[in-house]
C-alpha cells in the first residue's frame, strides 16, 4: 500500500458483458482497500472507469489493460496469491504471506477468477488461498483478503490529487472539494 | 451468526437486468460470512440462487423475498446499520455496533443498497456505515463489514446439512460428500 513493495491485483477470465459490473467492482475495490494497481484483461472497460474514479478521488492507483494475463503470471517478480474456494483457509496463510512482503520485501499479485480458472493459475500461485470454502463472490474474497493483508490500515490511508472528497457523517452526504468546500 | 441474535441483510434498489449479479453475490455473501438471512426486494432471481447453495454447501440461512423493504426497515425488530461511502468510518463505530449484538443482545439488520439511496434510508438507520469513504463496491463493503462484526469467527463456522464440502487445498480441488467421500 501505497509504495514498495507493490500488491497488484490481476482480474482473470473476463467475459465481455457478462462480467463487466464485477470486473469494474473487482478493480475499485482493490483501489478502494490499498492495492496499488489493478490489471484487467483486454476487452474491459473496467480500466477506463477505475481511471476515471482515480483521477475524482485520488491516488495513486495505477489501472492497466493486458493482452496476455499469463504472461503477466509468468514474469511477476515477487508473490501470487490466487483467490479460490478451494484453495487454503485464509485465517491460516494470511500471516505467512503478510510477511513475504513486510519482512522479505517481496511484492504480492493477488490473482483474482470469473468462473473457470485454469489449473495452470493454481500451479504458477504460491498461494491457493479460500476467503472461506464457500461459493460466493470474488469481489467479497478480494475485500476480505485486502483487509487481513493491511490489517485495517488501509482504511486510514490518505488519498493524493482528489478532485473530491467524501466527509464521514452520521446522516446525509457531504462532498468537499480540495479547498474543503461544499460540492 | 448460527443463532440469536440474528444479523439480516437487507437488498435495496435491485434494477432488474442489470443488478442480478450484484445481488445475488450481496447474497452469496451475507451467507458465506456469517449472515443468518437475506431479504431481497421483489423482482431478483437471487433468493433461488441463494437457496440453491444453501442446498448444496449446507446453511442454516435464509433468503427472503419482500415487496416493501420499506415495510422490513420500518418493522424491524433492534438496530440497523446501513453501509454507504458517506457514513461514519467502519473503524470508527464498528464497536459499538459490535457491542449492541454482543452484550444487548439486539438483532442487527445490514442494509445495502444498489445506486442512489432514498433519505429516508439514512434516516431509518442507526449508524450510516461507510467502508472506507470511497466508490467501490457493496458486495466488498458488506464482507469487510460482516468480518468484523464477527471478528473472523465468522470462518471458522461449521455447516449443517451440506452435500458437498470443499477441502481447502495448497494446490487443486478437493470436494467431498457428507460421508467423506471425493466426488
Amino acid at each position: 500500500m501505497h509504495g514498495e513493495p507493490a500488491v497488484a491485483v490481476l482480474r482473470l477470465g473476463h467475459r465481455p458483458g457478462r462480467d463487466d459490473r464485477m470486473t469494474t467492482h473487482v478493480g475499485l475495490t482493490a483501489r478502494a482497500l490499498g492495492a496499488d494497481r489493478a490489471i484487467f484483461a483486454g476487452g474491459s472497460q473496467a480500466a477506463e472507469t477505475v481511471r476515471d474514479i482515480t483521477d475524482r478521488f485520488g491516488g495513486p492507483f495505477e489501472a492497466e489493460v493486458t493482452d496476455s494475463p499469463k504472461a503477466v503470471l509468468r514474469n511477476w517478480d515477487g508473490r501470487i496469491a490466487h483467490l479460490t474456494m478451494y484453495g487454503e483457509r485464509v485465517q491460516d496463510v494470511e500471516d505467512e504471506i503478510r510477511a513475504t512482503r513486510d519482512d522479505d520485501g517481496e511484492s504480492l499479485l493477488i490473482v483474482v477468477g470469473a468462473e473457470k480458472v485454469s489449473f495452470d493459475v493454481y500451479e504458477a500461485a504460491d498461494w491457493n488461498v479460500g476467503v472461506t470454502n464457500q461459493p460466493h463472490s470474488e469481489v467479497a474474497g478480494l475485500a476480505v483478503f485486502l483487509d487481513r493483508l493491511f490489517e485495517g490500515r488501509e482504511l486510514d490511508r490518505e488519498w493524493e490529487d482528489a478532485d473530491q472528497e467524501v466527509v464521514p457523517m452520521e446522516t446525509g452526504k457531504k462532498v468537499v472539494d480540495p479547498d474543503g468546500e461544499e460540492q
